[in-house]
């Protein structure tokens, strides 16, 4: 059990992981510092949250373990703010969805004052805000963790174990490989969403009306938020690019064998397509 | 309320017409024909079928709407079967999903011998056969009613009737107009989720390890029947390759936004998918 586990930054992720730290008895303490006074107020009443400081400093102070659960490009700036006022050598982690450039600049602006180990539950949902936090959020779900290769171990098994704790199924992977592997798995697929809802509002704006659960299913993610999106694009450009040239590959290569008629190779296409989905949950 | 209703090769649309018509008593009579004996030894079992006769010309004796419920490739021969054998003037409609060809020859086949009006229940699902019937399955979902000019409109009339009382929202359109949406609607979204779960196979063999809601919702319909979905493609190629080529533009276009840095209107696009996707239910 963690003396003080502190979060910063309560969004959807941060106010879960609270929720959740509390119901599993995780930490004697939870302190939480929110930017803004009304959402200060707000924590005051929250059952998981022990005490919500003005003061970055006070939130900090004495903590085990420090989780940044603010947008992805707002991290690096606060993991530089805290560095200073560190006082009890902490774990400190992050819920940010690219890893890359992210887990080294953590690491060293954080070095010797706390030891960063970056963390990306995949459990995000198209509902963000404190509102929507939920206790189970993490259970069953995939969550990374990335250390680097000059990371102390004991503080990657130990953001490990808290995720664990929390219901997760937790895989280690380096920053990098963790980025090329989320923008196949998450950013990719958010962008045919998106592609295919914006195709279609032009093409046929009354799609509504025609609209199937194949439609609804296919689409469902593009409605997430446009500004956490573009922040992702922004922080994994290289390798979402890589991953949007691939997939335009295998769309055209279809594209031809349907024009050729070649109804052997298509079959082959959907069955193998088939095949992947069928040993995902459903 | 019909005499006798005939529902011709039932598998999961077939049986759940059948279930929903006796559950809702629209018609005093429904006989169903299967080619093969055991699939009408286990109709012999169900309430909702009132015959199960070996020959297709009793099943259609004295019938007053005959739906033929086979795949779509296979609706064209049947029809064609059906027309000599005819008594009494019934109305024909269909379940295919693809309708311009398909209307043209039934309508021409049967004329004089019966009232052909295509239709197409927009409620498949990956699962498929008799075993997952359900009488509510055409409860709320889109159906179309695809007349030509020169169909009877009280046959029209009648068809969309039938879809109505079983809990269907009835669009009427033309056969080709028909074609064009669901090249758009429902073909598309399954190529796209099926390429994107074929790349995937290829690039991360284990993706089912990372795998968020995100991805399941935008791959689940590639678990459809391949030759089902194979037979679709045939059908309604011209159209599908349009439909491909635009969202490849969709796509290379976002791609290209991407890659030069202009967030603004990748923000834009991103804010407009959302948008269509929010008006849709969940």
């Amino acid at each position: 059990m963690f003396e003080k586990l502190t979060v910063i930054a309560p969004g959807l992720l941060g106010a879960s992981i609270g929720m959740a730290a509390q119901q599993r008895s995780i930490a004697k303490r939870i302190s939480v510092w929110a930017r803004r006074a009304e959402a200060r107020q707000v924590l005051e009443s929250k059952d998981w949250c022990d005490e919500a400081p003005p003061s970055l400093k006070d939130a900090c102070s004495g903590s085990s373990l420090i989780l940044l659960c603010a947008p992805v490009e707002r991290i690096n700036e606060l993991a530089s703010n805290i560095s200073p006022i560190l006082d009890s050598n902490p774990i400190v982690t992050d819920v940010g969805s690219v890893k890359g450039k992210l887990s080294r600049h953590c690491h060293s602006v954080l070095e010797s004052k706390g030891r960063f180990v970056g963390s990306h539950p995949m459990a995000g949902s198209e509902k963000t805000g404190m509102e929507n936090a939920d206790a189970n959020l993490f259970e069953g779900n995939t969550c990374f963790v990335t250390p680097l290769e000059e990371t102390d171990s004991s503080a990657a098994k130990s953001v490990s174990d808290f995720w664990i704790s929390l219901g997760a199924n937790v895989l280690q992977e380096s920053p990098e490989r963790h980025d090329a592997i989320v923008a196949n798995v998450s950013h990719l697929p958010h962008l045919l969403a998106s592609s295919l809802a914006n195709y279609l509002s032009t093409t046929l704006p009354a799609a509504a009306k025609f609209c199937g659960n194949g439609l609804k299913d296919t689409t469902r993610i593009a409605s997430g938020d446009p500004q956490m999106w573009l922040d992702i694009i922004v922080q994994n450009r290289p390798e979402i690019i890589r991953s949007l040239d691939a997939l335009q590959n295998e769309i055209q290569s279809l594209r031809t064998d349907i024009t050729n008629e070649d109804y052997f190779t298509v079959f082959g296409k959907l069955a193998k397509g088939k095949a992947f989905r069928d040993q995902l949950d459903p």
